[in-house]
């Protein structure tokens, strides 16, 4: 890897964008307890990777390591958040204002972490027109209009799964450029759209699954 | 892999048991519709998987598709529903009722899929003796007691970072098994506890890195 391909941001491999979120956690509680440095050894004993893994995550964000000290800690709670995108504001369009539509509207930490959900939007008449957590609720029939009001390039995906394709298709048209899948339905995109699937369910699945044979090797 | 080794559900593979909710989600769409049989060439199609994972996914399952016709639909709903785990009840504590923690106690998805969130923990006093969607909140004191009365399996740790790893202690000391974990902290556990992480902000710092990605090749 050339120096010029690692300050590039969009050539991040996944399972590093995942693990950074786990980094800057620990580095955010050292900060919290007046720790000043921070060593990759350090993070690896904690989050449990090797140690030469943290060097290469963090060798993606632009922050350098002092030999024996390690990392300022300020300095790469401050790089780490800047480039996983938490200090930017997103505006998001949430589509599905059910159980888990309205929860995910309450859930004001997906603001700070860069999420700015500016309208929800729903088919039912009892939710059209109402306000939760500040955030207004409009009809489904309403959002080309909103849209080009508002420019939002994140669709958060709430509704039932029978909707989840043709809701997909709309928002996509009208210029929605990534969507959060939290439905356990597998939409359908063109190439140049992001989708990230969070599907909280086959968690519980796969909880369940090794609950189940924890306590069967028990026996 | 023998016959027997296929009909022991904790032997299932993660990947395995992730991508089966997705084909639970379709088949029933296919249900509703009206439809009797489905093959697993159609539910590959539709996921985007191949065809022989599907076939190999559904081996684990305890149900036999017919030749040319496929899978019975409503037998495949009701197998994959039972082999998930989602017609039980597993009965589960909610650790730190904040913005994320509250928001879960509001899903009422999350029982449909076998969690039954009987109890939320906080320390706030604004919160103790509150009833959030029929969930009574409770102070974290009298968390031993409590777990003496509902006898839960299952914690959801929806703590601060910094309470993340105190809480995990605590509660598996008193008899949790399971722990969904909602923090961005990587909480250490003895081996025969069962940790699912759900880091919902890591998978907005995923979207958030393809959609820049994404905008940088266009220009």
């Amino acid at each position: 890897m050339t120096s010029d391909e690692m300050r590039q941001p969009w050539k991040v491999p996944e399972p590093t964008l995942r693990r950074l979120p786990w980094y800057l956690a620990f580095v955010k509680l050292l900060k919290g307890k007046g720790e000043a440095f921070v060593s990759s050894t350090q993070i690896a004993k904690e989050i449990n990777v090797d140690p030469s893994q943290v060097a290469k995550d963090l060798s993606f964000v632009n922050v350098a390591g002092k030999t024996r000290v390690g990392y300022e800690i300020q300095a790469l709670v401050d790089v780490l958040e800047d480039f996983l995108g938490f200090t930017a504001q997103h505006k998001a369009f949430l589509f599905g204002v059910g159980s888990l539509g309205a929860s995910l509207l309450h859930d004001t930490g997906l603001r700070q972490y860069g999420l700015r959900i500016v309208a929800g939007f729903d088919v039912r008449t009892d939710l059209v027109g109402s306000v939760i957590n500040g955030i207004p609720v409009f009809h489904m029939d309403d959002f080309p209009a909103k849209q080009k009001e508002f420019g939002a390039t994140i669709g958060v995906i709430t509704v039932p799964v029978e909707k989840a394709q043709e809701v997909t298709e709309l928002i996509i048209s009208e210029g929605i450029q990534a969507l959060w899948n939290f439905t356990p339905f597998r939409i359908r995109v063109p190439e140049h759209i992001v989708v990230q699937n969070t599907s909280i369910y086959a968690h519980l699945a796969v909880m369940f699954n090794r609950l189940n044979a924890m306590n069967h090797s028990q026996i």
